[in-house]
């Protein structure tokens, strides 16, 4: 257990190297062709799940700081980060906070630490900023960092219940990723490479959390000119495989500048 | 010169009550008929100019924070104030950062404050959360604070250089309602209840910081239907006289609700 006591120590150690107050969690969304799922860590030493997160150093970035956190929890490198929004509520600090705080104390004194000004700062208030992403999650191998028994990809419809306020931040995420909806083109990042009409559609569904109509929603994603026509998907009979497509990267990317929402 | 001074030795007492390595500033912009306005402070005892900001107590929340600030720092009352981005980097602390703790220690000074712990600590870090507002800057009577010798609307094209990263602040929130512009109608509550469609589009063109077409203008919004048109506005001649109109407020807040970009 050498390792995991020399993690902790690090960890205590470099409190002193963190700006205090200051948090950050990432909520890192992926899509498995169904279901649209987030990035989750499960405790090892307690029953408990959270969002990969962790603080700022005095002599970083808060955007360096949340890839560097990403990084250290999940092993996920290279991952395009959005800031999305900074919960200061003081009702994160609610019961739910109290029982996270005498766990991650519980967690710490098990691994020998007792210094008073680790174990309290542990206990403060924390305004934390939410940063998401959106990956493929064929693509990506994410590994539990030293305090987690795990690091996997749940549904959004099947969450566990999350430490302190992280299922509203998952919450307030997707209702970003909603809003993005009205504006932005998406999925490059989410689909594979090849994919139909319909994997888009279930994508948007799954985004949106309603069912959409199918002959309106090909006809407006067509409209927008970013896919390339592939063969077809053969799977059963020749008369009913849909197209395949792939994003036009060039064009989608114009898209991502242009918008695709009112223009002026 | 009581006031000022009992008012400083609140602000530094009040350094005890305030959660640490957190800031807030606020964005309230206004529209006057032809151009788009920021409300800036301008210092009492240097010569620079500022957001209004502050600093957030450990038992408000971060948007409590906000609008104690706003109202303390200005006058203002009752502003919808809307998040929009937390600015955490590490060259926020340049030189400009530097020659801003210097007036500001400087001006403690001058009013007495020797204590080392509040001086050290306006030097600190500080990862500020920006709130913007838009008001209507007729309806509006800013008033200064004691630290500050006028509260002012200039507009955004003839800002002068402000402390820190003020300016960027300013561009950030900008470029946050330009965005907005694409799925959200906007000018509620910054144009006057009689308005020309000439109006309106001088309120987007200051906002999208670019000339637009006068007759596609005019035929996209009123395609949104949220306008109640009303008497001709007698100027100059009757037959080039253009329509009065004001905001249908219920289809209005319909349009806010359902958005005016792209739909699935």
């Amino acid at each position: 257990m050498l390792k995991t006591d020399q993690s902790v120590l690090d960890f205590v150690d470099e409190i002193k190297e963190y700006l205090p107050g200051n948090s950050i969690d990432c909520v890192v969304f992926g899509f498995d062709a169904q279901k649209l799922k987030v990035l989750l860590l499960e405790w090892k030493d307690e029953e408990a799940w959270c969002l990969p997160g962790g603080f700022i150093k005095n002599t970083e970035s808060m955007d360096e700081a949340a890839h560097r956190i990403l990084h250290q929890r999940t092993g996920l490198n290279s991952i395009f980060l959005n800031q999305f929004f900074t919960f200061g509520n003081t009702d994160r600090y609610g019961p739910k906070f109290k029982d996270h705080i005498k766990k991650t104390q519980k967690v710490l004194r098990n691994k020998g630490v007792s210094d008073k000004k680790t174990l309290n700062w542990i206990a403060s208030r924390f305004i934390t900023t939410g940063y998401f992403a959106l990956v493929d999650l064929r693509k990506t191998h994410p590994q539990p960092d030293f305090f987690s028994k795990s690091c996997q990809w749940i549904a959004i419809d099947e969450l566990p219940s999350l430490i302190i306020d992280h299922n509203n931040i998952v919450v307030t995420a997707l209702e970003h990723l909603k809003v993005q909806l009205n504006y932005l083109p998406i999925g490059i990042s989410l689909l594979p490479a090849k994919f139909t009409m319909q994997d888009l559609q279930k994508l948007y569904e799954a985004i949106l959390q309603k069912p959409l109509e199918r002959s309106n929603f090909q006809r407006k994603m067509l409209k927008l000119e970013i896919f390339i026509r592939l063969e077809k998907q053969m799977t059963g009979a020749a008369n009913k495989a849909p197209y395949l497509y792939s994003f036009d990267t060039e064009k989608y990317n114009q898209l991502l500048e242009k918008g695709i929402g009112f223009t002026y």
